[in-house]
């Protein structure tokens, strides 16, 4: 049996982590192990200023006050007793495209399952919000995923970024294995002020534009696919090391 | 003159900033926008959820409630005016090498100037704590390389994540262009008990292993040679994309 390590980071009480971990179960042993509150936006972090408190909620199921990156941490080091097979993180509310990928901390938890040599999936539901969400259409796509990747592994260094469109099954028009969009520009940042009257800073709420390259996970989530993108650690430009070394000379 | 942004995750008041700053001041017009107390390991978070304080220091010098990435982000779009030419993220005091660099404050800066199509670099000097902290060294180094991109700017969606040994300029072999490391194994967990005996968990304190390729920044750095990886934003593992559809058939 499989042992799966379920994590998110719209905390341990979303519903999205819910149907991915009844999911899960039908593939393995599943272990819940996510932040006690929405962790979103907060990247890859880790928490080291202090301790953490890992409360076992029920069998099986564990929050932490920390980031989904301290919960793969301390779950995979600490909680489980033996290193598990899978981490599957997810299923996230909210699309994790293109270079969005880096703030997420979903996809961060599958990024610290990667560092750890543990093969690794992200999980997200690309909505506007507003309508009823289809986590049961991820959870779909995510158990398929994941089958496959027990089965066979990933390359090195890699896990796989999946992005479901809010849809029902019977809508979804396939799956694609796509490479990361490029958002162009999402900048929005509002200024607000206090009730004393001070100017604040409020970043969010704008619509970014994508390049819609064919192949990029923002164009099959928006024609009705499944997209899967594997995500690689090694951030090296390869190709710009000979450039800057052509450039530079001897610096 | 060039409009300079400088930032940093060790915060406003922390010394490596202040070197940066005045090192910059001789490329052109300088200003620096930083987080207002230290920022370790967030990672490339963004503060979503509360509304961010700017709070004008001096003539040219912000700090901002929040985390690096907030500060490239509302000094962009709200304080500088007018678009900086480049972003330069540091001095850390550490290293940001290897796989560490997605939990960095600092690098997750560049990530973001990047993002926003601006040219940018991290600058870390690696130290192990304890002796005195060349900064100067860094800051000669990160001159350098600023001077060389505002010039002839960097590949598409690409920065540069320098890391220099903690030495002072003479003993500084030279500089090399290399690729991320990859780190074997750092996990490092502590158990602690609270006053009244509950465990918790606390991050830190490991050595991790590396992976010692010759061509890797972590190589560069312990033989004495600053290290300057060209980092991409594109974590697509393209390679992969091939693999996964001939493994998987149509799913």
């Amino acid at each position: 049996m499989p042992l799966i390590l379920v994590t998110n980071d719209d905390g341990v009480h979303s519903p999205g982590l819910i149907v991915l971990m009844k999911a899960m179960k039908e593939l393995g042993e599943t272990f819940v192990v996510a932040p006690d509150r929405e962790r979103s936006a907060v990247g890859h972090a880790l928490t080291i200023h202090r301790p953490l408190k890992a409360e076992l909620l029920r069998e099986g199921l564990w929050s932490i006050n920390g980031t989904p990156t301290d919960c793969v941490a301390v779950a995979v080091e600490k909680l489980l007793g033996r290193r598990p097979d899978i981490i599957v993180s997810g299923i996230n509310r909210g699309g994790n495209l293109g270079d969005d990928l880096t703030y997420s901390g979903t996809v961060s938890a599958a990024m610290e399952g990667t560092i750890m040599g543990i093969t690794s999936m992200a999980v997200s539901l690309v909505t506007d919000g507003g309508q009823p969400y289809h986590f049961d259409t991820a959870a779909h796509y995510a158990t398929q995923a994941a089958r496959h990747i027990i089965e066979r592994a990933l390359p090195f260094d890699t896990f796989l970024n999946i992005n479901v469109p809010n849809l029902p099954i019977k809508d979804i028009r396939g799956v694609r294995f796509t490479r990361q969009g490029k958002r162009i520009y999402a900048g929005s940042i509002h200024e607000t002020f206090s009730p004393s009257g001070e100017k604040y800073y409020w970043i969010g709420g704008g619509r970014p534009f994508w390049e819609h390259g064919e192949d990029t996970d923002i164009s099959a989530v928006m024609e009705g696919y499944v997209s899967i993108t594997p995500v690689h650690m090694d951030l090296t430009n390869h190709e710009a090391i000979d450039l800057l070394k052509r450039q530079w000379g001897s610096p």
